[in-house]
């Protein structure tokens, strides 16, 4: 465990979220995901898994250190419902919440439909799966953004 | 880079620092260390290289976030000058002030002689190198501790 650190944080995570840049972009899903093959065609290869945790509680964690990326209008993507593209399930409110929690400012939210999603996260850094998150369209695109030299985000 | 992190804690060193639990030992070294054929028999088998830091601005870094270990009465050990165990080198010095600095309390430290520091770190968790420490003895063991339930180092 480490000092000043949300405790989900563990060494895989970590090493993930640091080794990303501006522009990358990390992919948090929920447990009916294709994780596992979806993360093999990623950047860094890698599925990160949280069992016993659901995407809000992985979100508070990630967004807890990882600042959002101000030069795009829409840092964060959510999976559109089939069918239904304009609706917010409660994954979607949950997670704005969140990013309104750990953040400075207000970010906007984008959507992305569900095939277009699976094709966005394959060119994505990394997928990290809230294992124990059974809700519906639970899967987010969150876009990596920059620290200045002060330690703010831009 | 990350929000709310000490900027030099890259990607491998936060997966260091988080993979080592209570009583594991990281060893922080100068330039003049043995540092990659010690590290080859470590735990992990790691040697981080810090190149362009000395060993107070990487152990600033480090233990803002690494706790260490109430549990024992010494957490941190200085190598010892050779002929001149009790002398406390600049290094030394300031190796107190960043412990200082960054607790809550007043570490005490201990001291092991030359050779015996290289067995001791053999057996510790990895190595860091202060790439740009030129003073000699900057060679410290940092004892991990525990973080509790709130978040406090125990």
């Amino acid at each position: 465990m480490l000092k000043n650190l949300n405790p989900y944080l563990n060494a895989e995570l970590l090493h993930v979220l640091r080794s990303m840049g501006h522009g990358d972009e990390l992919i948090l899903v929920d447990c009916n995901f294709p994780s596992d093959s979806v993360a093999a065609h990623t950047v860094s290869g890698k599925l990160i898994r949280m069992e016993g945790l659901n995407v809000p509680e992985v979100a508070e964690a990630i967004l807890s250190v990882y600042p959002l990326d101000s030069f795009v209008p829409e840092p964060v993507l959510r999976m559109e419902v089939v069918g239904n593209p304009d609706e917010w399930v409660e994954c979607h409110h949950e997670m704005k919440k969140v990013v309104d929690k750990t953040s400075d400012r207000e970010w906007k939210f984008g959507s992305i439909e569900r095939h277009a999603f699976y094709e966005r996260a394959r060119n994505a850094y990394a997928v990290v799966c809230a294992g124990s998150e059974r809700r519906g369209y639970g899967c987010f695109v969150l876009i990596k953004g920059v620290i200045d030299e002060k330690g703010n985000v831009v």
